[in-house]
C-alpha cells in the first residue's frame, strides 16, 4: 500500500462484492428475515450538522484516565448485609449487563470481602512459606518482581455468585446484581509451583493453609496438587498492579476454583498434613444437602452461562433485529458449545463463540435474533470440553437443601414481554 | 476433591516432585547458574509479625475502583509541543515499562491527539456513513448497539512511536516515554463491512474517508480493501465503553496500521473514488527518503519490540537472578519469534512468548538471566509470521532523510552498567 508521493494512485484496491462473511455464518441464527440488521436511518448526502464539541478544543491529556462522566452509571452493584456495621463485609458484584468482551475492567472487578480492603504499604508486606518445608521462606515484594512470570486470562467466580437466584421469588434487578459476582482479568505473576519447589515441599505436605493480610486474616485449605499444577502467586491485573479490591500486592490465583481460595492480600502459605478446617470451609463455602448433611471441598466451579444483552431490566424499544450476547466459562477448562433458546427451552441453536480457545477463562457467545413482538424466554445453556452440561435449576436446586447458597451454575431465564420488557423468570 | 464432611481426608492428594516444569523449559535460558531463582531470605517456622492493617478494618466498597496509593506514581508519559498554547495536542504515552502481560489498562493506554479530547453526548452523536454509496445511512449509538458485534485483542500504535529513539543522543528517560506510543486492549464492535454492505458501496468506490468529530476533525483515507477485511466500528475497550481518549463513544479500529487512521469520536465515513489527500496524510505522517521524495500511505505498521524489565532509568539492585520481558508486536499478524540478546547482538536466545496466537495483538517475551556484574548491552529482536525482522537501528535509519520521525521499528538497546544502572544507549 505504501507508495510514493506523486505517483498515481493504486488503482487496484477491490471493492465491496467479493465473498459475504456477514454474521448469519457466525451461528444458527435465529434471524428469519434480512440478512443485514438494518437499523439504520437514511441519511440526506449532505453530511451532519456539526455538534458543539467539535468547535471547540478538546480536553488535555491525564497522567490516569476515567471514563466519560456520560458512563458514570455503570458502577459495581453493592452488597452490605451488616451495612455500616461491617462497611467492608459483603460482595461488590460486576455490571456484566453493561459489560461487552471477555476482560472485566479492573475497576468494574467483582469484589468478596470478609472485613473490608486493607491499605497495604508494598515495601513493608511480606510472603512467608513455611510448614512442611526444607526451607521456610520469606519473600518480598521487590524480591518476586524479579521471579519468573506467566500471563493468562482466567476468570474468578465466588462460589456465592447467583446466590440470589435462589430467593422464592425472580429479583427485578440487573444481570449483574445477580450473576456478576464473576469477572476475567489477564493475571501475571509467578507459577506457585516454582516458590514451593524452592522452599522444598516435604513428602508428608498435602495441604497449604493460605492466610491474607486482611484484619479477617480469611485462610483456606489449598490441595498441594492444585498448589504444584496451575497455581500463581499474582502481581499483576490487566497489565498494571492488582488492585486493592483484588489483593494488592499480592494474591493467590487458583484457575477455575471458588473464588475465595484465591486468598487475596497474601501473607502466608503453611504446607500441612491435612486442611485446617477453617470458618470459610466449614460454617460457609459448604453445600447442605437434604439429609442435614454438607458437601464440602467443592473447589471446581461449574459449567454455567448467562445472557447479559437482553438482560433483566432492560427493555426492547422496537421489533427487529437484536444480538443475543453473553458471558459463559467452566472451572473444568475450555467451553465448548453454548446454546440459546428463544421459547423458553423447547429449542435450540448454537451461538458463536469469542475466547473459547482459552481455559477457564469467560467466553463470549453470540447469537442473531429477530424480535417479533411475540412474548418470548430467553435461555442459554453452556457445555464444556469434559462434556459438562449446565443444568436446568429445577434439577440443581432439588440436590439441595433449602437454604443452599453456593455454586448455583444452573440455567438462567429472561421473559420478553410483549410490551419489550425484559424480566428475570424461574422456568 | 468434593468431599462429604465427616469422610476421612483425600490421601491421594500427590505432593511435589513429579516431573519440573519449571521456567527453565520456556526459552534457551541465559541462565547458567541454579535452576530456581533464589531471591527468597530465609525465614524461621515461627510466622510474621502482624503488620498494622490487619489490625483494622478495611476500606469499603467502590462503585468504581481505583488503583492503590502507592501506585499513583504508575503514569502516561505526557508530550505537549505547544504547552498551553495547544493543552489538547500532542502525545501521553503508555508507561510500558510499569506494566506487565498484553492488555495495557485503559486508563493508561497511549492517547495521540490532534485537538484535546471532546466532551460527547452519546445521545447526540451520529455516524454518517455516505458518498459513492447506493443508501446514505446515519447511525445512532443506540442502533450501533444492536448491531452483530465482535470481539478481538489488538494493539494500536501511533506511526510517531519512538522517533524520540531518533534524537542526536539517546534520552535517559524511561521506556515508555520513548517506546510507550503504544497500547493493546480487548476491543468490541461492529464489523465495518457490514455497515458498508448496507449501505451498498458502488463499485467505483476505492477509499473512504474517516473523519473525527473533534475541532480538528482529524481525517484518513482509507482503502476500501481493509475497510471490507478486519475493520471495526469499535463502542467497547476492555470490556467497558471506549475511554473519552480512545474515541468514545465511537471509534473507527484498523487493526494492525498506523494508529491515526482508526479515527478516533468517529462522525463520518465518505466513500470516495481517490484518497482525499488530508493534512495527516500529506504534510504529516509521511516519512521523507534522501533523495527529497516521501513516502506516503505507509499504512501497516512494522515488526517490533522493546525489552521493558529491566529497561532505562532503572537500577539492578544486585547481581543475581532476573527475568528480562518485553513486549512485541507486528501489523503484519502474528509474532514468530523474539530473540534476545545480552552482549550487544553478539549472541542471541529464543525468548518464551504469550499471546503469540493473536495476530496484531502485544505478545509478552520472557528469558531468564543471570546477572554477573558485569556491563551488558540487552536488545530484542522480533520476526514476525511473514517473516519480516526487526532492523538494526543503523540500517533503519539510513533509509531516511535525516528527519525523519514515523514508523521507527528498529532495534531498542539498554546498556547495563557495573552499579547496575540500566541506560539507553544506540548500538
Amino acid at each position: 500500500m505504501k507508495k510514493i508521493i506523486g505517483d498515481p494512485p493504486n488503482r487496484d484496491v477491490p471493492h465491496a462484492g467479493k465473498g459475504r462473511r456477514g454474521f448469519l455464518r457466525q451461528g444458527a441464527a435465529l434471524v428469519t428475515g434480512a440478512a443485514s440488521a438494518g437499523l439504520a436511518q437514511g441519511a440526506s448526502a449532505q453530511g451532519l450538522a456539526g455538534d458543539p464539541w467539535e468547535r471547540v478544543s478538546g480536553a488535555g491529556f491525564t497522567g490516569y484516565g476515567q471514563p466519560s462522566r456520560f458512563e458514570q452509571p455503570v458502577m459495581r452493584h453493592i452488597g452490605r448485609p451488616y451495612g455500616d456495621l461491617a462497611p467492608g463485609t459483603g460482595s461488590a458484584l460486576a455490571p456484566i449487563e453493561a459489560l461487552e468482551g471477555v476482560i472485566t475492567p479492573s475497576s468494574l472487578h467483582n469484589i468478596r470481602s470478609h472485613s473490608g480492603t486493607p491499605d497495604i504499604d508494598p515495601k513493608q508486606h511480606r510472603l512467608l512459606l513455611h510448614g512442611l518445608v526444607a526451607r521456610p521462606l520469606v519473600f518480598s515484594m521487590e524480591a518476586l518482581w524479579r521471579y519468573p512470570m506467566t500471563t493468562r486470562i482466567h476468570f474468578v467466580e465466588c462460589s456465592g455468585n447467583s446466590n440470589r437466584a435462589l430467593a422464592p421469588q425472580p429479583a427485578q434487578v440487573p444481570a449483574g446484581a445477580i450473576h456478576g459476582n464473576v469477572s476475567c482479568s489477564e493475571w501475571t505473576g509467578v507459577p506457585l509451583r516454582m516458590l514451593l519447589e524452592e522452599a522444598g515441599l516435604l513428602p508428608q505436605a498435602k495441604w497449604l493453609l493460605a492466610e491474607g493480610a486482611d484484619s479477617a486474616h480469611m485462610s483456606r485449605s489449598i490441595p498441594v496438587e492444585k498448589a504444584l499444577d496451575d497455581a500463581m502467586i499474582a502481581l499483576y491485573q490487566n497489565g498494571e498492579r492488582l488492585r486493592p479490591e483484588q489483593g494488592y500486592p499480592v494474591r493467590l490465583l487458583l484457575p477455575g476454583w471458588e473464588g475465595n481460595m484465591s486468598v487475596k492480600w497474601l501473607r502466608r502459605l503453611k504446607a500441612v498434613a491435612e486442611p485446617t478446617q477453617t470458618k470459610d470451609e466449614t460454617s460457609k463455602y459448604t453445600d447442605l444437602l437434604p439429609d442435614g448433611r454438607a458437601l464440602q471441598f467443592t473447589f471446581e466451579m461449574g459449567v454455567k452461562s448467562v445472557i447479559t444483552k437482553p438482560s433483566s431490566t432492560m427493555t426492547l424499544p422496537r421489533t427487529g433485529y437484536y444480538e443475543i450476547s453473553g458471558i459463559a466459562w467452566s472451572g473444568a477448562g475450555r467451553i465448548r458449545r453454548v446454546e440459546v433458546s428463544t421459547d423458553g427451552g423447547a429449542t435450540w441453536a448454537e451461538a458463536a463463540l469469542t475466547g473459547e480457545e482459552r481455559p477457564k477463562s469467560l467466553v463470549r457467545f453470540r447469537l442473531p435474533w429477530e424480535w417479533t413482538g411475540k412474548e418470548a424466554v430467553l435461555q442459554s445453556r453452556a457445555t464444556d470440553e469434559k462434556g459438562r452440561v449446565q443444568p436446568p435449576r429445577k434439577e440443581w436446586v432439588a440436590q439441595f437443601a433449602a437454604d443452599v447458597r453456593y455454586h448455583n451454575n444452573s440455567i438462567v431465564s429472561w421473559s420478553v414481554g410483549a410490551d419489550g420488557s425484559v424480566k428475570n423468570v424461574y422456568v
